[in-house]
């Protein structure tokens, strides 16, 4: 077990917290410090990814396979040791000891010693030390997952909050792509949030494998004792492991919802857009009526512009007659026009159609009384 | 038990009710009445935020997570106590009393005193105290649930019917946000009602948690006597937790249906915009077609009003021929375009096309027969 | 029991036919004849609202809560007896009577006279007398699905029918407006499918209740002699329940079926829509280009047309050179931006484009060869 | 057993297979032959619609109810007798032989004759009758579906081919015709495959309906021996429904995959009309900034047209100068206005804006390594 | 079985690498070495299409229905056999053995030589042959199902990433062409993995299946007793395809991913064209504004170019005045109209409208306690 980083939490206490301040994460260096695990007392180690995988097998009796860390969220029991990963912490917690793999360059260093150490260190916690470990492990996942989903719900408000804005006339398509990205993070999420689900609820559906997740039952006799007076571990564990079940279902409801507000929100964006052009279209049209009035009494006026003799020139009523007739005609013309317009898009439907559920209203229908 | 607000029935009754009218909710002074608990009478505490948890936990022998309520909806027993958490109300259940945690500030005073403490002072119940207060929160729970749909049903129904009238050339888009503000309730109503779905499933499915929902069964040796005339403690809790669950279902299945005519309306109200519009076109369109018939015909008034010699400035008729000529011109080549754009909208199909699906409609295809 | 009114099937069939067939239900005065019912013969009550439900408790042997009749669906056993409840109808089944409650105003007094009571005093049937009843308002419920969907579907079809007709330039949206009331409907009708097909489910997955519901077997010793004979009371009362289950099943694929030809209409209404637009809207381009060209060379006639000395005044061919250019070259200007059109509205793609599916078809590919 | 049109196979090969052949199915005569059913040879019957039912039930040991065939799709055992119905194909299986019942008018002539007449003679299979009648009808039934999802899948696929085409501009509405009509097929089909699927598995969750299918194993006592040679009935029955279960599954994600082609052709059929239109409009806008600049110098034109003095009537330059800032005033405006057009569609992004996904896209993501 | 090819995997290796290696596969000449088959060593066999299946029946002891190979994906335990198929890969397992079937011109020659053959030669392995066997040919196929994914995948992003382009103004319809070519690829692949997926899971859900799949245990004494040392094969067994489900599980989670990124990205594709038009149809509506006013106080012009008496022809001003108004004038009626046009637009919603969710946005609403 020597050529592994050995850190008490005391050591880390002492050693690191400055350095952490000084937000010189990338070269932490911990030092390895001289802990003598007496029994009661438990430890945090930190493996590093050089070290080899297989003397670790040796040690704890595991077999290579165990180790693969295949798949992105795995948590099992082999041979008394609870392996686990959650995306980038890969750990192995035996009953005195959390070992945390190949966690480099992952961003974990801060929490891991500024927030699981003295987590595990507190002693008020009446369960054994894998009951801690376990939840403080799981707890950091939810909280990842309840952070993630934060920073990307807000900003999907705030897009769909100005993009389903009445005024506009087009949507800012700018906008329209960091919504994209933001829904392709929450699409992740869900997949994420479904797989820890999945892996918890494989769990809880076999008895036997929570049973397996409770280290000191086996290995401690005074647990036995202990448990005689009020606490079974299986079902304490069963209760930990439905609690961020539920968590990571909640989770799974808000993005659920938060999809369905987009989808809800883009056919307000469409009926908007459309909307919008429905009015323009209208506005044009009318103009285009305006305008074909025009032309149409204009062509009066070309008529009289040619060079022909037409008994009128020297008529001084004439001008103002013509005149006259041309812009009036083409104001009548347009106003004929646009009742035209009004009547003709208005459906040929009686107007005394039944609304469509108005009847099906009714308020008594499901009252649900006293029983 | 002396630092809690300990309140009889009778003395909330006397004492409260007339501060509820004057509609003072918010600095309720509920004073601390002297009730002795004899055995068969049931109390209704109002447990402050300010109290320790850790002696309620010490009095009901109850372990500290037991209270930590951090799921919006659970119901479980320990210990002998239901503990229960309905949204806002927290509330433990012992077989003698309820108590009330953190109602300050949540809207629940009136319901609490005005409506719970009558219902479960009523003796005319023939089961035990549990039953009732259970059954008092549960109802209160749908209830709240269905009056939340019922608010967000009609104005959801209300604007739909006037964006869906087919008279409207553009969605009214203040109406729009309307919706949307009620969509996402609804959505978030739908979450709720499956989540408290869910927790009744979780225990209708598990018969051992509907046995321990029983309190009175395991502490009062009576009560085994009078069930064996013949009302089964556990079947009844079954009935009462199965009662409230097909109500959640009924709010769900209107929910959804709600949902669904959203979704219906929308596709209407697109069709609908899409028919103005092409009607809009097609009027459009003809105008087109009459400003164009008009400017070509126009434009041999323009040549014959050019200052160049035609040979014709002093033939008296040719204002009128060429005059007629325009206007009759422009009027034919307008009627020609006309009836070319209704040939031409009418697509290449031959008439006698079969309908989709008239030929598969067999009214006898299904016919229940009378077994 | 005096005071239930009391109508044996022969004072049904005697004294009521004549009052049913003129119409007049609605003050229908069933007078209550005197009825021995000797233990062979079953009976047909009707129950009025006014009855006060714990006397039936008493004389039956229920508590208050089983003739809530909270839930639009519901069909259990109690103590020997059948409630049930299907939408309006509410009953109660006794090994020898059927009784019917709260039918009044209901629109269920032609069936009951006309239909339930001669179906139930058939002798043919060889099965006890809870079964016929059972049998006949299931029956009753499934043909009331089925009409409802009978009512729905053709009207749904025909509006289909008429609105993917190619040949329409806009959706009539008095026909929108009945397509979402029967939309609505179908979604009722599917809701109310459902749950019924759940009751049954329900009833379904646990032999203890099928075994229940068989009333006669606990009550008659006769029939446990007859079942020797070969005919099982629970196995018949399962497949009984899984023939309705599998109708309504059958009935629910239709709805669903329906639904989805709306959704699919829907699509092929809007691509119509856009088609006839892109139609239309390149008809306008082309008059549009049309336009432009003859503004354009217009320009030169009215350039011709001003007060200006241009040297060809005199000159008697300019008028005709002028004229000619003007029409000519707006007729080639025209004639250019046509074709410009026409290739601009080819996409760029290379001509040898494969086709997106053809080569994934592989006829041979899934050959179901013979075992 | 009289009453019954009773073929050998025999008989049929001879007498029947030249009328077949002459295409005369409608009047077919199948004479009844005599065939004497010794034991170890199995029969193929036909069934009139005209025999009486009842006389089938008495032969066979059956209930009238077996016989209702309600469902249009069943297959289960009573008293030793497989009862099954395919849509149109109802038979009645016992172990040595196949009635098949209202045959007449379905098509089915053809198939029963031709095809499973031979099979059911053929003696190379090593399972007794029931298995190879049963596998012969599944098989016409997969067969079925099959064809008519081939008849629709490529009728689907040219349409769909034809209407994605870019080239385009308004999708072919007769096509789209086709298109719901086949779509409505493929609906009905994927209906019909479910249907089938859950009478298939409905048998093979429950092994002792699969042991009741085994006919042979209860009468036939040499059975037994045999099995015990290596052959387990109830086995081998589960592995032929089995392998028909998953041919109806393959079926059916082949029709949904065709579904989910239609509703993504329909999305790119969508963009692409949207898309000319686009282009169209743009060309629209940009011809009417042409006539707008037009029609706005032609104004200076139409000013020195007018009957007004203007002191450069006798200038001869005037009338180039003037024509000439028409001609190029609207030629630059025209110009000016396109280029706006050109700045106004490019939105105000950023132009260093990050790709959406490519900076997700990590390849090395999930790299299933070898175990 | 001297009628199928036999190499033993060292033979392999020595001869035909080089042949490989020259890339010409089509005419892959393995000979037939001779290879003796002692206990402890294991080969791999190629057999090919034209052996005869029925004499590899008779050897193996299988019947000819096992070696059908119907379905696409299948995997299950015959005599001691392992019989699997992967879409074109066909298989039999035995203790000792692994026989390739019909593996030519399917592209399988270099994975056979080159990969599976050293995998199985490996002795580093501790697992009986068929693991090492089973897990080769699972990974295998989740490798090919994760390449193709790897090979859609990029060219679905580059193709949406170009879609959603904001500055364009048209979808490029090559490109959706792509999109759908590769769309169709996605949903093939979707449903492989699930048949993949289901076929596994069948295997997982029933242990007794899974223990027929540890053929060592049942042949090889000596197992029995290093079972006893710590492994149990079935244990083994489930972990291997629970690994294999996993890794399915996650391309499965990519795929669904990838489809609604795609439907995502349609909306973004939507909404961009609906702005783009929106925008240049305001443009369109503002120079039909301006053109409108050109053409009416062009109207001024045309009348004062007519030949008639207006009493100003000799009024030198009269000229600039009537110009200037009419410049004038139309100038100020289209900034009336702009500005009628930007109010227009806005619609009449009181501009307190409060936000549709800001105010539903408690952060503090889910605070994942510690528990």
């Amino acid at each position: 077990m020597k050529n592994m980083l050995f850190v008490s939490k005391l050591t880390v206490n002492k050693l690191n917290k400055k350095k952490l301040r000084s937000g010189n994460n990338a070269d932490l260096n911990i030092k390895p410090g001289i802990s003598k695990t007496h029994s009661p007392e438990v430890c945090l180690f930190f493996c590093f990814p050089e070290k080899k995988k297989t003397e670790l097998c040796q040690e704890l009796g595991l077999q290579a396979r165990d180790l693969r860390f295949q798949h992105s969220t795995c948590l099992f029991a082999r041979n008394n040791c609870i392996i686990l990963r959650m995306a980038t912490l890969k750990a192995i917690l035996t009953p005195q000891s959390l070992m945390v793999l190949d966690f480099r360059g992952q961003g974990l260093e801060r929490w891991l010693i500024m927030e699981l150490a003295p987590q595990l260190a507190s002693l008020t916690h009446t369960l054994p030390f894998e009951f801690r470990a376990l939840e403080a492990i799981l707890q950091h996942k939810v909280n990842t997952l309840h952070s993630r989903l934060n920073d990307v719900e807000p900003v999907i408000l705030d897009i769909l909050e100005s993009l389903v804005d009445p005024k506009l006339l087009s949507a800012d398509r700018s906008k329209l792509h960091i919504l994209l990205q933001n829904s392709k993070s929450l699409s992740e999420l869900e997949t994420e949030i479904k797989v820890f689900k999945d892996s918890l609820l494989k769990i809880l559906d076999e008895d036997e494998i929570i049973e397996e997740l409770c280290l000191t039952k086996w290995t401690d006799p005074r647990v036995f004792e202990e448990s005689s007076l009020g606490i079974d571990h299986a079902e304490e564990m069963e209760l930990l492991l439905e609690n961020f079940f539920m968590q990571a279902e909640e989770l799974g409801n808000k993005a659920r919802e938060l999809k369905g507000l987009i989808d809800d929100s883009e056919s307000v964006i469409f009926i908007n857009l459309d909307s919008h052009r429905n009015i323009m279209m209208r506005l044009n049209l009318q103009l285009t009526m305006g305008s074909f009035s025009l032309t149409l009494f204009g062509l009066i006026g070309v008529a009289f512009g040619m060079n022909l003799t037409t008994a009128f020139e020297d008529d001084p009523r004439a001008f103002w007659l013509v005149t006259g007739f041309m812009f009036l005609g083409s104001g009548l013309i347009w106003r004929r026009l646009l009742s035209f317009l009004g009547r003709h898009l208005e459906p040929s439907v009686p107007p005394l159609i039944p609304p469509v559920w108005k009847r099906n209203l009714k308020p008594s229908d499901m009252k649900p009384g006293v029983r």
